[in-house]
């Protein structure tokens, strides 16, 4: 038999218009997981999953689940020997505010085009993450179009809450361990090393996150009459999160850094062999200084060392003019990126007490946890990964970087921790897809190039004959 | 001539019920300045005191100022040698935010009860300030029942944007200084010493305020990718913040307190006359410890010690769930209250210069400040003042306290600079008056022995015959 490659190549070239217009139709579904108001929106999405699917030969359902739909796909290859793959992807998006900062409505996807990227898909889910996972799901329909069939038996999991902390994936991957265990998974949520090299990543950063409200005085207060007697939340609030940072940018919460192994030599080699130019990087977003720990690279610090944040922050007025008020709580959100050595749970627990012990007299503390995970470190030595090497360099000419991310896939670690599986790690967004940002964009480079990487991927996956 | 104010007081006691409707009327025209949408309301405030005015035989009319209309009557009295006063007032109130935290809406009044107030007139604006605004109309309106005249000669100033920094106060003094000018002016509001005890206030905190903004990097980014790396506007603004008061609780702005005076012995021992009760003050609103300076009495914090006040922050996501961005900026509402010695516009300029010494490199600063004023200090000595406390001595059986003010009322030092008039502040709200804050309320006992007690300021301020 000859080599099918071509053929399925051939067939995604010519059906490039179709999956540009499947693509915006998902686009135009606004599956805000953590807008209340937006479910009927998400169990829209996760419908249009199924359809797809099922159009592809899979059986597919949308399970319920605690919040939005799981949407799980099966599809047995006829080929002798295939492995079993699990493809995972979420169909939930980032919520688009501030709205005014989009050239266009963020649910009416839109072609825009520009020097550095061409034509780019412009929509709030571009990239992260429907423009990714449609790259799987059209280089499957290429190989069915030229063969009839793919040589994986694949799974596919479409989750809708990746974007609010995937609050039911990992009991849903544990009650359906038996079903949803396969040899690998593949995801494609990640990003390319830039517009000419693609990557994939071999380390995730984890994720805690909390929200605390300090309260106060019983009430809010006039500051006139209560302005230096009733304590500020406000006031002790910036005091506490202020005292998150050492002035060498270092997190100041006890314990912090406990357990965190120091990168090896091997991969210091590694990124310093990607010529990357940390004064770009940073110039992209209008700084030119890392805020980060003093003393460390850049790529070190994104890929490899945990942060503190503070993502939102908020009390007392905040409408035009003056009130003078001295309110009755402010509260903020903060989220740690964590790697390798940290355990999400015990790095909340650090920072509660952290709180708790400089919280002054007269002011009360509640702190809501989000669901967290694990940092991650894939051995970059795996066979899978020289396959996925092979094939990438087949499609860009180049080899494919093989990175960190400083950003967390909860998906990842919960597939260690409850099915024992590695995960394959492609994506194709570029750092300026502005991912959780107005105007998010996908380059329709990435979306085709993309495509066709997967299905060289898929082939170089299939048992040799 | 016998003494017409037994007949005063009786005419103003059979008027109770028609002056309660008449409040409640003002009361339900939402004249908040702050709210662009409410410039009709606050127009519809005005024209209401104008009718009232005209029907007292005032020459009223509603002039249009930079912000909402200035309300300026003019009546003159038949009594030979009759002092001119100026009363002044205003008809805006402040924001009801957070509107769910009122038992019923703020712009329907309502008459409640406790065992501690009595009856309470309930409603925004219900002791700040049309309530104590009323007290004094009603005064006039007895007067001119019982005796066909009024024996001061009566200009009436009511504003509508004192609750927004009475912005365009200043200057309206200033273009109309020969009309408005009189031997004194009265300002009713303030506060009474107690259930049983009136007031005069014989000083104030001035006011100085801001909205500031920080600025980092050129868009709200993704904290996976760029957390540890680009600086984080809310982690700077916290930082700010935080160091604006030292562990001593003195505020850290340089040369904040230059030029201001300690209390004199006369002042401290009529403080400790007064007979306050620091721990109940505080536990009134939920507190145990005065968090302002150290070392200093509570009294002397509200009335003689200026602050820094964080009212407002806000930036980055403030929704249900986490969203995991660097904002591209982050702002807070900071004001100061301001004690005789310190100026205003100096202040706001040392805090933009500590602001701008303290900025990381990467961010940016903008600052917007409010109108200010001075603090206020008056000679207890004069003769106005010892009408005023037989006045008030002949309404409650008790001698009025003379206190100060920890709050602010603009025009108190705008009198005093635009038209060098000293100002009589007499004012009957009580400490639980809820000003600025939901279910705001003014007792039916203020409203009734406040306006018996103007009138019978009036009667002590008539010329003897």
């Amino acid at each position: 038999m000859s080599d099918p490659l071509a053929d399925v190549l051939a067939a995604l070239d010519r059906d490039r218009p179709a999956a540009l217009e499947r693509l915006f139709e998902w686009l135009r579904i606004p599956s805000i997981s953590m807008e209340p108001k937006a479910a009927a929106d998400c169990a829209r999405a996760a419908d249009w999953c199924v359809d797809q699917l099922c159009g592809l030969g899979f059986a597919a359902t949308a399970r319920p689940s605690l919040s939005h739909p799981m949407v799980v796909g099966h599809r047995k290859s006829k080929t002798l020997g295939a492995p079993h793959v699990l493809f995972y992807g979420h169909y939930d998006v980032q919520p688009p505010e501030p709205l005014e900062l989009w050239t266009r409505p963020p649910f009416e996807p839109h072609i825009a085009s520009d020097a550095r990227n061409g034509e780019m898909i412009v929509a709030r889910g571009a990239s992260d993450d429907k423009g990714q996972v449609m790259t799987f799901l059209d280089a499957v329909r290429g190989w069915i179009a030229a063969t009839g069939d793919v040589p994986l038996t694949l799974t596919v999991l479409i989750e809708g809450d990746e974007e609010a902390d995937s609050g039911p994936l990992a009991a849903f991957l544990r009650d359906n361990a038996a079903e949803l265990t396969a040899d690998l998974a593949l995801v494609c949520d990640s990003g390319a090393w830039d517009h000419k090299r693609p990557a994939i990543t071999v380390s995730l950063r984890g994720f805690a996150g909390a929200e605390i409200t300090v309260s106060g005085p019983n009430r809010d207060l006039h500051s006139g009459l209560y302005g230096g007697i009733a304590i500020n939340p406000i006031r002790v609030l910036t005091a506490l999160l202020a005292g998150l940072h050492g002035h060498d940018g270092r997190v100041q919460i006890p314990g912090f850094y406990d357990g965190i192994a120091e990168p090896s030599a091997d991969t210091r080699a590694r990124w310093q062999q990607l010529g990357f130019d940390p004064a770009a990087y940073l110039e992209a977003v209008g700084v030119t200084r890392a805020s980060g720990e003093a003393g460390r690279d850049l790529l070190e610090l994104i890929w490899a060392r945990p942060t503190a944040e503070i993502n939102g922050i908020w009390g007392g007025y905040q409408g035009p003019g003056s009130k003078t008020v001295i309110p009755a709580q402010a509260s903020a959100k903060v989220s740690f990126r964590l790697v390798p050595g940290q355990d999400p749970a015990a790095v909340l627990a650090s920072f509660e007490r952290y709180l708790r012990a400089r919280l002054p007299v007269d002011c009360g503390l509640s702190i809501t946890p989000s669901d967290g995970s694990r940092g991650i470190a894939f051995d970059p030595g795996t066979p899978y990964i020289a396959v996925a090497v092979a094939a990438l360099a087949g499609e860009w000419g180049a080899a494919p970087a093989l990175i960190g991310s400083g950003g967390s896939i909860p998906v990842v670690s919960a597939l260690k921790d409850a099915l024992g599986m590695d995960a394959l790690m492609i994506g194709f967004s570029q750092d300026d897809d502005r991912e959780h940002a107005p105007n998010e964009k996908y380059n329709v480079e990435s979306l085709v190039r993309g495509t066709r990487s997967w299905a060289r991927v898929i082939g170089g996956m299939a048992p040799r004959t």
